[in-house]
Order: C-alpha cells, then structure tokens, then sequence
C-alpha cells in the first residue's frame, strides 16, 4: 500500500483547494492508503506539521465545500527551498520525514516558485536513488506558467475581475455629463498582464467596457496616459482605466516606486502596489476631474463567491491527473492542459518535464497587444472569454458562503 | 389620467433599481398613464432629460434584469436645490417642467440629501398651492436615515462586505504561523459606523471574523490602536481590521488628513479615503509585520452580483409603497420599515414626515458599540443579520452578470 502527501504554496486563488480535493479523490480511488496533507508547504513539512485528511474529506458535504473554499485549506508558505548543493541537509531532512511516514508520493499545488521546489525535490530524488516522487499542479491567479495553455485559479480571478469592473463602470457613469470622473482599478500581476488583460472581458452589449489597459509588458509612458485621459474626457463623462500593478517606465523603474520606498519578499520579487494611487495623483495634478483609485487587492484571489465554473472543473481535475501520474510513479512533471479547440472550447489534460516550466514567466505576447491604443486584441479577448464561463453553485449558511476549515 | 416622474439621486446602492422597478409596477397598477425618469435627477430634470420608462419596463426581463443592475439605472446628481428664499426661479423652472409634461407626482429615490430636495419641493408646492405631490423613497448602503429601521441598500452592502471579509480573514490566514500578516480592511460610511459594523457578521463557525472593529463614532487612539494590533500578534499570526472611512482622533481629526489634503464635494463633505493606508503607515512604523491596506471602495456599493434577498424585496417593496402614497395624493412623505420581530424577521411598511428626516444623520448607538475592546455589541449583530439573507438568482450571460442600461 503506498502512501501520498499534498502541498500547497505561494499566494492562494479561489479554487486551489478543488485541486487539493482532486488530488485526494483521485489519490483514493487509484489506491493509495494514506492521503495526508502538509500544512504550511514544505516549510510546515519541515516541522512534521502533517494531517490526514480522511479526517475531512470522507464526507461528501466537506469535500463539496472544500472545492468553494478560497485560499488555501492546508495553509501555505513562501519558503525557498535552498540548493541541494549549498544544503544538503534540508534534503536529507525531507526525505527522512517521508521515509519516517512512509509516503512514496509528494504533490505540491503552486505557481513558479512552488515549481522550482518540485525540480529540486524530483532531481535530488532521482541523484540520490530515492524512490519517492514528486509531481507538481500548477495554481496561480496570474497564469504566468509556461507550457500550460492556461492556470488553473486564473479564470475565476478574471471572472471577479471582468464582474467587478462591470459594476464600478456602471458606478462610475452615474453622474453622466453633470460629474465627469476618472477611476483607476489596480489588478494584479507584477510581470505579467493576463489579470489586467481580463478587465477587457467587462465589455458587453451593455457596458462599454475599460477605456485604457496599462500591461507590464509594455512600458508606461506618463506624457501619453494624461493625453489619452484629456482626449477621452473631451467625449465622454466617465473614463475606467485598468491598469496592472507592475507597470514600469521606460527607465525600468515601476510606477508605484515613483513616490514610495517597498520592501522586497523572500524571493526578492518586490512587494508592489500603489500604482493606482500613482496614477490618480498624475492625473489630479494635470487634469481637473475627479479621479478615484481602487486596488483589487486580495480580493481578486480569494473571491470564491463569484468562481469560474470551468475554472473549478479544470482545477479538480488538475488535481485528479496529479494523482494518477503520482501513483504511475511519474516524477518530475507538472500536470498542463493543452487547448484543442476555442468552438467548442476543448482542452486536454497531459503532463510536462518540470525543468521546461520551473522559473520560467510566461508574460502576454507582445502580438496580443494594442500597444498605440493601449488595449488588448481580439485574439487575447478569445483566449480568456472561454475560461470564465459558468457559475458554480455556491453553498450558503446564514446568509454567507460556507467554507471548510482545518 | 395622471403621470408621475421617478428621479434617483446621490450615491447608487446596488439595489436602488429594485425601488425603481417597484415604483414603475406599482403605478402601473395603480393607474398612473406615463411613468417618466428623470435622467440625472433633479439636475437632469431642470435640462428636461426625461424618458418613458414604458419604452424599458413593459418587458418583463427587463423588469427582471433592472433590479439586478447595480448603480442608478437613471443616473443621479449631486446637486443640491438651493431653498426658495434664495432662488424662487429654480422652483418655478421645476414647477413649469412638471406642468409642461403634465405631471402630478414626483418621486425620488435617495439618501439625506435627496429627502432635502423632496422637502423642499414638497413645501414650495404646498405654500404656493401647487397640486403636484413629492415622494421620497429611502435609498443608502450608509443606513443613516433616521425613522426608518433600515435603509434599503444597506443589507446588501453589509452582504458584500461580510462575504468579502470571510474571505479576506482566509487569505490574510493562508501563512499561519510561518509569515505574521496585518490587514486592515477601508469600509464606507463618513459618519455612521453602519456599514463597518457589518464587518461582524463575517464571524461564523468557521471563521475567526475580524479582529477589531474601529467606527467613526468613537474617537480613535493612536497609541491604544498600536497597543491592541501588538497584543494580538502574541496570540495569532493573522490580524483583520475593520475600519471605517469617517474615525477621527481626539482632536477632531480624520486619520485619512493626518498625511493628505483633501476636497470637499457639493454638499460640503470631505472626500475621504486613505484611511487604512494611514493605518498600515502607523503599524509599519511600529511593528515589524506585513501590513496590508485594503479599500472596499465602490466595490461595495456596486456588488450586486451577491445582493441580499432580503435587501432586494424590501427595496422593490419600498418603491412600491411610494407609487401608492403618491397616488393617494400624499406629499412630504419618505417610505418606511418599521421592525415588528426580529426571529422570525418581520418588518411592516409605512411613511413619515420628510421633515422629520431630511438632513438628520442617524448614527450607531453607543450602547451597541463595545469601545473597550472595539468591537459591537450582540444586539447590533442581531439587527443586522436578517438583512442579509437570502441569495438573488442573478442572470448571467456569456459568464458575466447581465445588466440593463438607458
């Protein structure tokens, strides 16, 4: 009978635990014993801060309001993993935690980062002719993982997005011609676009949508954005700019660091945000019209209310696949989808060499951009528009979203 | 045959268009002939922006699709009538608009300053024997209407702010032990604590809820502030703090002017917000902790992809009571909710005196705030709870919320 463990990691989305509830589903039924859960990631794992989680997720219910849960069910950490060259003796700690609870499999959810753990575990596993393997499920909001056609976690945050920008545009327009205003929304994603690229999603038969899209994979440039402000104001009353947190101008430095100093995370990515406030302060300075910044904040990433059906089936199943390669003995992979068709959206569970994907940031392609208009293009707009349909039901107790906790 | 002209005026709430669907039913029903919309309220009016609101109503998904549309479908204004000693000329302008479009009733949907207006015109028309009568239906997420158990729009406000404060306590959590994390959490409301207040409601069984509750009815200490954040960093790794817009210290200061200049709109309130950054400021100053700022900003009021059912009704219900009172020739009256039980939650509609609310802030009483360990007291969670039951069956397409626009 073999045993397996499951991590999550980095920053959590609205349905990371429907890939953890994938993975244990899955897990069982391919015939593993224990199913147990790291809390806290390899850094919890570390301290022996282990679960199993037939404690939770035997009953159907729990297991149906763990997939609606947001954030991580089994906690998270932003810990990096050192070179088993510079620490040996991390590894040999990890590996004598597995062999002490006698778990053949790890399964670690995360994003770039997490990914890089699971390479380093998988080679260190495979230079030192251990048996155990290691398969990782991608998860993160800001579907900035290669390979992969799309992250599971994205679809729900750009579904949140895409509403929420719907509903401030109708805010924003309220006065019409007698209070013209100008509201800046943050969304996140420090390298790459595909979150702010979804706030194009807002426009419909009724709404018209955001006026300007600030990606960082294009640099900012202060002169135009208040050009394109006035002139948009000379035609319309209420303006909506989305705009990416990690926008930089062409000198290199990012725009939230114009008038602020930030500190730097444990894996030196520099803690942005105030790039709203930026920007709306460039605006008042040069334009007189009220202007209002909003930053979606960790809103964004933990809005189970409003998730993507699909995003929820696909992240399940990301899980499920996870199991299944983990209990063929797989190592080394990470579980990716490939899109075979955009009408009828279809897409294929398969697996990647995690060495391809590990450390690798997929930004938006530069082809997908209207650089002079400062919006996305038609192709980007039917890459996304798939991915957000759907709603799940949701589960509520006295009015509220009932979540699952350990 | 009589006609009727509906007006919307300050803030939206995301259910201010259900008041306008049951105003536009019920005097159908009752037998008015034209039921117009002033587009922008009274500003708009005074341009003769008016439309026939059977031209978007008569169709029944429209009807539907009106009352799930978040912000004033007919637009609003901040303009604030100036009184009749000092302006006889705007009145006559309104009065010979009215009589122009032979129209005999006028309601308007708002909050303080839109029941103003309704007083005003209400008393020009009696004291100059004018037969046209004025209605004002109660509309504000801030629920400082006085008289009036609560204010529509309110329920689903504290709906979208207790359901976005479960999930923020699960994100700001996802670290545990291995990464301490502050977040404080910007709620509306510029005097009354209403809305901050909801912030409680986020408690359940499984969830912590917030970890203090700062409104703007009692002065804020700086140092007392501090003291609590750090006490609570002792004993738990995640720390969730609601605060409202509106608290000032001692010395009668907003915390939000302490670092900035702001303006003041047309009715003479300052524009606030920075509060929590301000806050975050001060713990960052003080505590080495991560410290996140968060302004639920018009996400707030325009969420009505999670309205209140409860909210809902009342709101259609309420724009409803006005239409009759309306064609019962009344004038000078607000709609309102007088509570009956609270289990099983029963509420009866009525209407009283404008005079009686115009202008008149109603703020959380002291007796339901706990100042000592800033938090609010049962009785204040059990009037709000009822609010925000049930779920509204939103109508999507294409993955989006669908809404209805002029």
């Amino acid at each position: 009978m073999k045993n397996i463990i499951i991590g999550q990691s980095g920053g959590p989305t609205s349905v990371i635990n429907a890939s953890l509830a994938g993975v244990y589903k899955e897990a069982k039924k391919q015939g593993y014993n224990k199913v147990y859960g790291m809390v806290n990631g390899i850094e919890g794992f570390l301290n022996e801060n282990i679960v199993d989680l037939d404690k939770y997720l035997k009953d159907k219910t729990n297991y149906e309001l763990l997939k609606r849960t947001p954030s991580s069910f089994l906690g998270s950490c932003r810990y990096k993993l050192p070179s088993y060259k510079d620490d040996k003796k991390t590894y040999e700690k990890i590996f004598s935690i597995l062999e002490k609870h006698k778990i053949d499999s790890m399964i670690y959810i995360g994003g770039n980062d997490s990914m890089d753990t699971v390479k380093m575990l998988s080679d260190y596993a495979k230079s030192n002719h251990k048996k155990q393997n290691f398969i990782g499920v991608p998860k993160t909001i800001d579907n900035d993982l290669p390979i992969i056609d799309h992250c599971p976690g994205f679809a729900s945050c750009a579904k949140y997005i895409a509403t929420s920008l719907k509903e401030i545009i109708r805010d924003n327009s309220v006065y019409g011609d007698t209070k013209k205003q100008v509201c800046i929304v943050e969304i996140m994603g420090r390298h790459a676009g595909w979150l702010t690229a979804s706030s194009s999603l807002a426009k419909d038969k009724t709404c018209e949508g955001v006026d300007l899209i600030y990606l960082p994979e294009v640099f900012f440039d202060k002169d135009d954005f208040v050009k394109k402000v006035k002139n948009l104001l000379k035609v319309k009353s209420s303006v909506v700019i989305a705009v990416s947190e990690g926008i930089k101008t062409k000198d290199g430095k990012f725009v939230c660091e114009i008038n602020s100093v930030k500190k730097t995370d444990a894996f030196g990515h520099k803690e942005l945000s105030g790039t709203s406030l930026a920007l709306a302060d460039l605006i008042k300075n040069n334009i007189d019209v009220k202007t209002r910044a909003i930053e979606l904040s960790t809103l964004q990433r933990s809005a189970a209310h409003i998730q993507s059906l699909i995003d929820l089936k696909e992240a399940e199943k990301a899980g499920m696949m996870g199991a299944k390669l983990a209990y063929q003995n797989k190592s080394g992979l990470m579980v990716i989808y490939k899109r075979i068709s955009n009408k009828p959206y279809k897409i294929k569970y398969s697996s990647y060499d995690i060495h391809d994907i590990a450390n690798i940031e997929k930004k938006v392609p530069l082809e997908w951009i209207d650089t002079k208009n400062n919006y996305v293009k038609q192709d980007l707009i039917d890459y996304m528009k798939p991915l957000i349909q759907g709603e799940v039901k949701q589960i509520y107790e006295d009015g509220l979203p009932k979540h699952i906790v350990l």
